[in-house]
This record gives C-alpha cells, sequence and structure tokens, in this order.
C-alpha cells in the first residue's frame, strides 16, 4: 500500500492556475498549523457546535421523511425507496420543504420550482458562477476581505473578482457603484454581486436594515444581480428580531438566493440550495443551474436530502424554532469573548475589537502585522488558534487583525483561551502595555 | 408562489457556453420524452435494477459504519457523531475501505492517501479535467461515441474533446496514436484520455485484455495520462473472469482510476471517488484534487459515505458478492434482450446488434437514420423507449444506431418492450420486410 517511488512526474506540465493560487493554499496551511498543535484552543473553525450531535437523530429524521413520502406524498414503499436510493431528480426531492422553510423563517415567497438542491451552499455558489462566467470580460464583485470558498469558486471559473472594501456595516456602497461603473467603463461586464447581508464571514458584522434596501435600489438602478449567502442570519441575540434577508425585500429578481444548512440543519449532510428565479429564455435560471449540475454531481443524495428534510418537518419548518439550543451557546460565547476581551484589553487601547449582535465571527484589530509566523507562534508558544485577516483579502496583503469563531468552545476553553492570546498579543506590543492575561485563570470558569 | 411574472430578463447577456451546447440538451430532451410517455417501456435509462431495494438497508448500512467507527477505528460517541454530522476531511472518511474494496473485487493495490473520495463519479470526473485544464492549447481524447457525463464535464471546465473512433472493441488504438500525435503537431497539450474498459456506456463492449496490454504501453512511450471509468465492470456473465482493470496493470501511474458506487453500492448514497497517486510537487494528484473539491463541494456528506461504508463492510469489502442477485438479474435480462433480438428480426439481414458480455447496454444498427423524431414516434405510436445514439457522437451527427438499456426490466417487460421494439422498426422498413413483432405475445412472458 506504498505510493510507488517510481511513479513519473505528472507536472511537467502545469495544472490550473487555481491550485498554485494563494487563497487555495490558505486552507491547507490553517489546517496544517491547527494540526500540529491539537491542544491548542482554537478560535479559528467556523464550524457548528458540537455539544447537541446525536447520531441517533439521523434514524429519526430518515424515517420523519420516509414518513412524509408516505403519507403527505401518497407514495408507495416501491416509490419510497426509489426516491431514497436511485438516481433523483437533478433539483433534488425537498424544494417544497425548503421553501416551506424559507416562508417560515425568512419570509421569503420561493416558488419550489425556482429551488436548486445542491450539495452545499458551496456548490450553489459554483454552478451561479459557472452560468454568469461566459467570458474574459465577465467579473464579480465582492466585498474585501471576503469568505474564502468565494474566492475559490471564482478561480475555478476563471472569474476575476473585484474587490468591494467593506465598512463598520459591511460592503461600502458609494464604493460599489463608483468600482461597478469604472469597470464598466473599463470594458468589465460585472455579471453579480456577492454579498452576506448577515454576520459575514470573516468580518462578523451585518448590513443596515436601510443599507439593504439600498443596495437593491442600486442593483435595481444599475442592472446588477446579488447573490446572496446566509450561513449565519438565524443565530441573531433576538431571533425575532433578524432584519429582512435581501431576497424577502426583493420584487423584481435582483437576488439569487444561497442557502446553507451546514450551520442550521446537519453539516454532515452537505445540502445547500439556491432559489434562482430569474427568467432565462422559456424558464427559469434554476432550470439553468441544475442543467450544469447534471454534469457536474448529476443529483445531490436523496439520503442527505432525506435528512435535512427530515428535521425540517420535525420541526415545523422553522430551523429557528430547531437551533434554539444552539443560538442560546452562541449567544452566550459571543458574549463570554466580548466581556473577555474587553477585561483583558482594558488597559490597551490598541487593541480594538468589533461587537456583532450575533453569528460565529469577531474581528481583532492589534498594533502590529497579523501574519502566519504569528499564529504559528501563538499555537506553539500560547496554544491558542485563530484566522489571521490577510487570508481573507488575497495575495499579498497584509493585516492587523484576527478573526476569532466563538461556534464551538465550551466556557471553560473560552477564558483558557481568551488568556492565552492575551498573552500572546501582549508579547507582540511595545514594552509597558500589558494585557491582563490571567482574568479567566482568576475568574474560573464562567458558565 | 407563483414566478413573478415582470421579473428582469437575466439573459440579455451571455451565460457559459455550455449551457448552450448540445450535448447539455441531450439530457433534458431524452428526459421529456420519456416523461411525455410514462407508460412506455424503456430501455432508456442506465440505472440500476430497483427490485432488490429496502431503506431498512439504510439504517443497517449507518450502523454498521458507526459499529465499525467505534471498534476497529477506537472512536468515542463524541468522535463518531462529530464523524457524521460535522464538516469532514475533503478527501473523505472511507478511502480505507475503499482500498480494501479494490483489492479484493480488482486487484488494484491503492494507497489511502490516493484516493479522493467524490460525489459520484461525476464529481471525480470533473475534480480532474478542471485540475488538468490549465489554457487554450490543452485537449483530451475521448472515445466517439462517448458518455455524456464527459462531453458535460468537458464543456464545464472548457476543455476540448478529441474524439477518437471507437470499434468492435472499443478504443482503435492505432487512431488514438495518430490522432495524438497530429493534434501535439498541431500544438494541442493533450493531457490526458478517457477510456472506459468494460462495457462502455453507450456502446456496451469491452476491451481486450491485449488492448489493455497495449494502451497502457502507448500511455508509456506517448507520456499519455488514462482516465479510467469502470461502472459496469462487476456485471460480467462469468464474474470470477473478469478482464483486468487498467489500473491494476498500471506499473508506471499512467491510469486515474474514477470509480463510481451508483450501480454497485447505493445509487442514491451519490458517492464515488478518484484513485491519483501520482506525484505532482511533493504530493499526489489526489491533494490537488482535493484543494479543488475543497472549493466546489467541501466534502462529500459523510452520511452518504457512511452508508457505503457500511455496506462494503457487510460485504466482507466484495461487490461483487455485495451484487450477486443483481449481477444474475442484468444477465438474464441481457440473455434474454440478445435471444428476443435474433427470434423478432431473424428475417431481417438489415437489422443488427452487438453482443456484450455484460453490462447494462446492447447497440441496434438499422437501415434508417434514428432521430429524435423516430424516438417520438416510438414513444407515441409504439409505446417504447430507447436512446438514439447520435446523442452519443456530438452535435450534428446522424447515426442509424440505438441504444437499449436492459438494467431495469423484468422479464414481462423486456418480451412486451421488444414487441414493441420490432413494430416500431418495422414501421420504418422498406414495405416487405417485417419483424416478427409477436414473439413475445406468442411465447407469453419469460422467466
Amino acid at each position: 500500500m506504498q505510493i510507488r517511488e517510481n511513479l513519473a512526474e505528472l507536472s511537467s506540465e502545469p495544472l490550473h492556475a487555481s491550485l498554485t493560487a494563494a487563497s487555495m493554499e490558505s486552507m491547507n496551511l490553517l489546517n496544517n498549523i491547527a494540526g500540529t498543535y491539537p491542544e491548542a484552543v482554537s478560535f479559528a473553525a467556523g464550524r457548528p457546535y458540537e455539544g447537541f450531535f446525536d447520531t441517533d437523530q439521523l434514524h429519526e429524521y430518515l424515517k420523519v421523511f420516509t414518513g412524509y413520502l408516505r403519507c403527505e406524498r401518497g407514495m408507495t414503499e416501491q416509490q419510497v425507496s426509489r426516491t431514497l436510493l436511485q438516481y433523483g431528480d437533478t433539483k433534488g426531492v425537498i424544494a417544497e420543504l425548503i421553501a416551506r422553510n424559507l416562508a417560515v423563517d425568512e419570509g421569503i415567497d420561493a416558488d419550489p420550482r425556482s429551488v436548486v438542491v445542491t450539495v452545499g451552499f458551496q456548490e450553489a455558489l459554483f454552478l451561479v458562477l459557472r452560468a454568469l462566467r461566459a467570458d474574459d470580460r465577465d467579473a464579480l464583485l465582492a466585498p474585501s476581505p471576503t469568505y474564502v470558498g468565494l474566492s475559490g469558486a471564482a478561480l475555478l471559473t476563471d472569474l476575476p473578482v473585484l474587490p468591494v472594501p467593506s465598512g463598520k456595516h459591511g460592503l461600502d456602497l458609494g464604493e460599489l457603484v463608483r468600482l461597478l461603473r469604472a469597470a464598466r467603463d473599463a470594458g468589465r461586464r460585472v455579471r453579480a454581486c456577492y454579498v452576506t447581508p448577515d454576520f459575514a464571514n470573516p468580518v462578523g458584522i451585518s448590513m443596515t436594515v436601510a443599507d439593504r434596501h439600498r443596495l437593491l435600489e442600486i442593483a435595481a438602478s444599475e442592472g446588477l444581480l446579488l447573490l446572496e449567502d446566509n450561513p449565519y442570519g438565524l443565530f441573531h441575540r433576538t431571533p425575532d428580531r433578524r432584519p429582512p434577508t435581501l431576497k424577502s425585500l426583493d420584487t423584481d429578481g435582483r437576488v439569487v438566493y444561497l442557502g446553507s444548512f451546514a450551520k442550521s440543519g446537519v453539516a454532515g449532510a452537505r445540502v445547500g440550495f439556491a432559489v434562482a428565479d430569474q427568467p432565462v429564455g422559456g424558464g427559469l435560471l434554476a432550470d439553468e443551474l441544475s442543467k450544469i449540475k447534471s454534469m457536474l454531481t448529476v443529483n445531490t443524495s436523496p439520503i442527505a436530502q432525506a435528512v435535512i428534510g427530515g428535521k425540517l418537518i420535525a420541526n415545523d419548518f422553522s430551523l429557528v424554532a430547531a437551533n434554539t439550543r444552539e443560538t442560546a451557546v452562541y449567544q452566550s460565547n459571543l458574549t463570554q469573548v466580548l466581556e473577555g476581551l474587553a477585561k483583558r484589553f482594558r488597559d490597551c487601547d490598541d487593541v480594538t475589537w468589533n461587537e456583532p449582535d450575533g453569528g460565529f465571527f469577531v474581528v481583532v484589530t492589534v498594533p502590529f502585522t497579523v501574519d502566519d509566523a504569528f499564529l504559528e507562534h501563538a499555537a506553539r508558544e500560547h496554544g491558542v488558534l485563530f484566522t489571521p485577516m490577510h487570508h481573507f483579502f488575497g495575495a499579498g496583503t497584509e493585516s492587523r487583525q484576527l478573526r476569532l469563531s466563538i461556534s464551538t468552545l465550551t466556557p471553560e476553553r473560552i477564558e483558557e483561551g481568551l488568556d492565552r492570546l492575551a498573552a500572546a498579543i501582549t508579547s507582540r506590543l511595545p514594552g509597558g502595555t500589558t494585557a491582563d492575561a490571567t482574568v479567566g485563570t482568576a475568574t474560573g470558569a464562567v458558565s
């Protein structure tokens, strides 16, 4: 079972350019550092909380879904087993259930025919970018810093990304318009703007409601398609006061909504979706995405869809309701991290951070460059992991920021991690400035 | 829930060229005809037999797999639930099990590190083509006619396909060498040759063992990578006399093996894999494919992988053993179709067909053009479906052949279908020539 040593070297010819792009290396580099220091407290991974995981739920959800196929959809046993075990419809078998979820949780009125069920959000994003990228003139607008998966999918489709500065409330809309027009004047065909209005990865912050309306007005007046990504919106400090999604405000089909069940459903199902109700030819953009999907992954595993479908049905189509416990954990963790930073850096004006109303991320600004060497130092010497923000800006950039993810830790680990982080940051501050790195230890575990 | 009628038309700007390619339309067209005539006997779909489907198996396989994680891999309950429910390793969690299966069933010695678990064969194919396609000089060799999913994945990666004629035993190797050299002389960089040595879709036939050795020699002497697709190899008339896969004969890393569990495992799991042990930089091609996958689908659903993993474990890693009943059905169906054609067209020298030793497909040649109008006629007037072979040749081609798939029908439906097919073909033959379209009815059901 050894790799043969005498294999011919394949790479005498170049491989696709995406494979040598810095943003494709980021994930590997970060994973390698994380793997080298398994005992470190990790504020790095933006994964869902595992404390309520239970594999028995898989069996339960599958049974709920097959029961739905029998009772609500009137299927025979043969049809039920065919639905789960055979090749399936490319657009998926839970579009109707997803539409009901979007109506209940988001106030989005989605026609099931406009829904394409995908292998996670990431495939939905790829399908849209692949459809939109027709030739070398095409480009995409996206906030800077941005989610690495956006950069990656754009690389895979050879689609250049034009970065739009992100301010205190997300996308700088004045800059967006200026950059859009400048790109068009330069002969670019700007196909869409990618945006995460709620608790965006990596910045953690949300757009104001006024900015959401203004962005939709810009989209209408400039003829710009918006690709809305919403993995974290549910996890709001006050779930019933969540701001409206762009798609729920979209009256003339300017928004393609890209959904994820990785944080709110079951990450291991790898199920996401696109709502693409834009007319194309005689059909919908969803049908075009489905054509591409038929040549990419054929269809999303109906077994995985059944797990998500069962969870939706079991919770009366509300993922807000399904995530009551998880949302409480995220909110508690977020509060603990924000208060913990305030305690530790109260005498340190050079260290600041933003204060999101929810989601998974907090961004800390320090008075020195946060490069991968500092991450390695923090992991090795202090036993703490985070994500240097430069990874979200693209190759060759420097940043004095780091991203903390609060989603997977226990209160005890958060206190320990913040002590370690404070020690790591302090080690780089000018002499005389010292964060209080013993707050957590002094106060003990915070519940 | 209605699609709003006043949505702006998106397609004022063109979409990606793949979306208007003929081969992308083929699937829709064929599905539409099939959907219009649901009562027709369908020799069209190359899907696995459904007679032994049982959703209880899902629960069983999941339990077997979680038991394996606990006992063989020594995982705690927390680790087990994390493995199934959380984001997972991009290369997958069943590489070791797949390697054991390949050793048992195929005599392939695969290092688990060279395995990338994918969302079906189709994603594995896409990953390889995306990795290999670096610029406009690149091209791919593939048999003509070929699997539509190959054409589709090549379109998605803007990779031109150079067709190699397929003869009585598959790829014409003399033509392969000639075309490869001509393409290189013309400045093309030929990155690989796609090939299905066993019961290829759509032609149904297999390469001789001598040709397999010769193809590997060509690959070595010409510096050509081979992409081996093997979805049907298990289903041989005499399973213990299956010819060797190219990968099992590959001594110097010329073959990337692209595996599917859609026919031999559980189609609804949508799990496939690549074995890519070619050195690239300091790692393996598998690692490069994994990087692309991280930006395409992130990872294959571990729940879906668990279903396949459980089935492999439950059958001592042999899918030959797991498919004893299915193989018997396919063999019986194939024999029935071949004998049925012989009975019905014994007086018709103008109608001929090939005689595969296994697999799902038989190709029938008739003395007139088999276009989509004839398919529509056969469906409407005679109640029978098949696949016109021109769909596998590419745009603008004509063919006098049709593909019959034998995998999903019962003996009764096969007899009825062959009667209908004979009637449909007869309706287009010159007057005086008449197939015996009553054989099935006369002899009744064949067991």
